[in-house]
């Protein structure tokens, strides 16, 4: 069913794209948690759309209001519900999805699954715009987890044919992950910019849209956490990625590549480093069985390109049961890689701390 | 938590690999369905070990017997539980994995996981054995899906660098994926069995492993299925796939090659078809929104090599915490891809009738 | 964990009783369903405080604002959020609740668990106004149960030692319960008014407070509903009631008293009735084995005196760890019994809902 | 849905009365756990019939057969499944019942809900033997919460009109609790065991059956266990004490008679001893707010008289949709509360181990 999720936390997710407000509660989270509010501001705007040519001009304040859970600075450990108004929509630019399918987009699914009652502007529920309530929940878990000594952070690993270089497994660091989440484009391999945001701007020109590939770490994090049957790391994190709109791959370490490996090579051997267990590769990218190894997880996440474009589409008008051609009016986002990526830290970082509050003797 | 999975549908899994059985229960089968016993036994058989020079010498009966939830030939509609009781184990090939992590498996992550309690016999709860109730349980929604005109089937994509044909997005048929079912090896392009064959014995051979990439499709599937946030198909899907042991990857449609191309292209344009909305390219896999337009479902998982390989490897030993060497006796399957598609294929089936069970109106 | 209800719904309720606003996300409702926001108004102020001296005086709009998954006068079918704003809220009545924990509240059990985190104010997340979400919920609920012919309501069977007369378990009418939604104080036997109006006065004045029982009645159910182990239709309905504040007891059909019947006496015979199947009696209040038997349902909830009075109380400072004397400044309700009606009915519709939902083949 | 149950731990119960086995998995437990299986053993015997003439002559050996999550004496942490089989089940006794719908019991309202295609015999899954698997995994709970320092007892309260004491609400001990499992008739005042037995050896000799009232408590309890919404303590344990069969009513504390008190009467005031708070009367049954206050918990659960009579009924044909009598023939219990009372204290100790669970900083 829609909109709840978790085990030891639990999230309920509401609102549209153009109705009174999106927001989200949060159940369980531990009482006494300072809460640094400048902090969540800021990846709130990482999403926000408007902040330079590469997304849509659609300004959005994303400002959250949060109604309960909070007092004094601190969690109260009772559900915390964070509420951001919808302003600057401009319904008259949707008037004809009502009838017009998008094609790539959730209007015909929708219709269906909702026998036609969805709120059909913008995209309504399935609007990206739903993703902002999960990047304030994301930011209050990352804050949590960093005080567990657990970092996420994710780089752009290609934009279409552009790629940027990947994660040292075994080395990728704090300090890197951190740093990347300054950055308008996030690149490890920084000679990469120019031309991505080339590669965005020429789409754009062309009223067309571009994808990519988003490569995220979790560095710090302990072995054990996480299951065999059925909430693996894995299950975990991309049943909650693949809720984000537009992700159509997960892969964790080496993903489909490890497929083309010898087993002799893709077992991750292990040694003492310090008394602790360390592995001399990290193919599996930090989970073996469903668990965390202490190695940094390693993840990458598909994202289509954005489904909303100018150029003129063949589809089908659902009323008048005929097949038309549509031009999508509008601003739109030319490529959404980058702002998915407070996205994808987000569900990472709310998926992984579920799954820590699950393990017996759990503490802040 | 380890065991339980479900919203509409409930299972409940338990067992280890050397314990005195295994086992499923199911929670919220309808009433008065007929089982078929004997597919559900071929099904088992298509999992089973031993059948072949590709998998391990190992026999199994995997006869299920169901304990409860079946009277007269039907379902009763309260919890069925079926146990596959063990047999042929030879505890004394595993003495050393008490101590000796094997590198791959779940050995580490499961002792501390567990705090050494965990049962490591032949990889205790970890071991691929475990699946046989899943296989059981989607034997089961295969068989209700079945009559509501929804197949499942799945062919080998590729072993190390030796590739299949893909499914036809768009025309892949019932026959076809039902037809895959009686293949020992299941490919579209049969004339790769022979080299696939010999890349599976040269491993074998070399004491080493491989693995490869699965494609299932769902065919016959109505539009509506699955929800926005959190319960998308793709999320409902790769949470039971990502709990597959050796499962490191999951694509839906054409998953992460969709980033290489323009939203111009890899959108789904809609038309009529003797009045049903139909797609003219099936780049999503028939999921948009995380809910099926109607077009037969496809995704890929890659299965990584057999991480149980006779070579030898380093590793650590937890009790005496140094590093030692690790020769892994005993029998072993080369390549687990062929075992596994029926594994795949059953955890599809279960959570697609999860979602749809879901759904207002639902009846058998 | 504090916040997430329901299997078929699920229900998300949040806020404190001083804070910016509470509020509850309804997710799995059906779309399409025209909702008359006059009749939720209506419910709203059955609970709302403030409409007559046997009351506190606290006055409260109480209006809810819907801020998604409504849309056209129709729900979409995606997660319904309503919040209502807290007003008129005298902050400073509540100053020593902080440190001098109020007996009969959950000011010491709220500060333990929540590790004196918790919003103190006016009871915080304790407060019986955190139910008002909960009634505009059932308001929801209730109207689509009408639609299937099913209506609830409820009496006030006594106020201390003063008694209304029991519902006939049998013969109980859908107009019958619903006339008892317009009275004041809503009673069978309407003789009793006067008299209970004094015990609760007689209580005002003492700076005391009394407390009562509800008996609830759902008449037009279908056999059916209701699951053995461990979704019962009792489990479910007293899941809830237990969950609303004051409640200390719930029985169904005659309940405690059918312990001293014997089986001869207490089992319900059957026989026809234009071929349906009835009971003679209804000890049982309508469930056998967790399920309806299409009877009316029948229960009771017992409602303590209100826990705040004016009476001097012992009590202990958790600051100063010592024992004190606290006398409880501010409004309060001589009697709560009243204003509890629409929320225990409001609870049964949410928790009946639920169960009809799970049904197969159910649809609005 | 029937069959599962949890949030922290998650238990999965299967089983018909004449089936092939009825029993139970316990997801969540701690590894680690040594297991006394002689306890458990003494707890299955306390409910099994045949032990005396007070209950029916039917003879169950209610062996478990520990399937999985077991290993050198030890809980492995992974899923723990045990068996019962079934013998000595006269399935020749219950032929009519196909037919004949016993008043009392869930035969109608069983094949109202499985739509017929039920396992009637025996009641199948209705029958009170399905809480023998409840009982084995109390008895684990049961040992774990000790462990903790929590000892959990009951007894009779009253059979029919013939009352025993009731615990002392303060000053109940562990040592009391303890002593009470080994009473054929749990009492505190064993001047009633005589009259209590002749009261139920009448109702046998008459073909009828009497019901009682069952007093529960829980000492050592630590105070902050449960939530405020939706699971408080009081609806954690009704929801599993409404799931037994022939409970309904539950009541904490004073229950029902709370509300005869006045708001000065009822309130338990606070006070500290020994730097530990404490009240001096515990009429809230040592619950506040849904979470535990540190007194013992107190609750009473009705039992209904046995639904199995010998005497003749008047009761439906659902086949031939006709009025018959009934007469019940078999063996069956004149009373079933005293072996009711290790139910009882199962579920309990289920219910408040999973609340213990979700505490943030549990371990064992």
């Amino acid at each position: 069913m829609s909109g709840v999720w978790g085990n030891n936390l639990k999230i309920s997710i509401f609102g549209e794209s153009h109705g009174n407000a999106i927001g989200i509660t949060i159940s369980g989270l531990p009482s006494g948690v300072e809460l640094n509010l400048e902090q969540i501001d800021k990846e709130m705007k990482r999403r926000a759309p408007g902040r330079n040519d590469l997304s849509t001009a659609r300004k959005e304040g994303d400002i959250p209001e949060i109604l309960s859970g909070f007092f004094n600075g601190k969690t109260t450990g009772t559900p915390l519900c964070a509420i951001v108004r919808n302003s600057d929509t401009r319904s008259k630019d949707y008037g004809e999805i009502k009838e017009l399918m998008r094609p790539g987009h959730a209007d015909y699914t929708g219709n269906i699954r909702y026998a036609g009652f969805n709120d059909y502007r913008g995209g309504g529920h399935f609007s990206g715009r739903i993703t902002a309530p999960l990047v304030f929940c994301g930011a209050i878990c990352k804050q949590i987890l960093a005080k567990k000594g657990i970092e996420i952070g994710a780089h752009i690993k290609s934009i279409r044919n552009v790629k940027d270089k990947a994660f040292d497994y075994i080395n990728v660091s704090k300090e890197q992950v951190i740093s990347l989440r300054d950055l308008e484009l996030p690149l490890i391999d920084r000679s990469k910019e120019e031309l991505m945001r080339k590669t965005i701007l020429e789409a754009k020109d062309q009223g067309d849209s571009v994808g990519g590939i988003i490569e995220c770490a979790v560095v710090g994090i302990e072995a054990g956490i996480g299951d065999p049957f059925f909430d693996s790391m894995e299950s975990t994190l991309s049943h909650l990625l693949f809720s984000v709109p537009a992700v159509k791959g997960v892969e964790f370490g080496m993903g489909f590549g490890i497929t083309k490996l010898y087993g002799s090579e893709s077992n991750d051997e292990l040694y003492y480093e310090d008394d602790k267990v360390k592995t001399s590769t990290n193919n599996n990218g930090g989970i073996l069985g469903g668990i965390t190894n202490g190695m940094p997880i390693i993840f990458k996440a598909a994202i289509k390109p954005t489904a909303s474009i100018a150029k003129k589409q063949k589809t089908v008008n659902i009323e008048k049961k005929k097949d038309e051609n549509l031009v999508i009016e509008g601003r739109h986002d030319p490529c959404i890689v980058q702002r998915a990526i407070p996205v994808i830290e987000a569900v990472t970082a709310i998926g992984i701390l579920d799954l820590m509050k699950g393990r017996d003797g759990w503490n802040l």
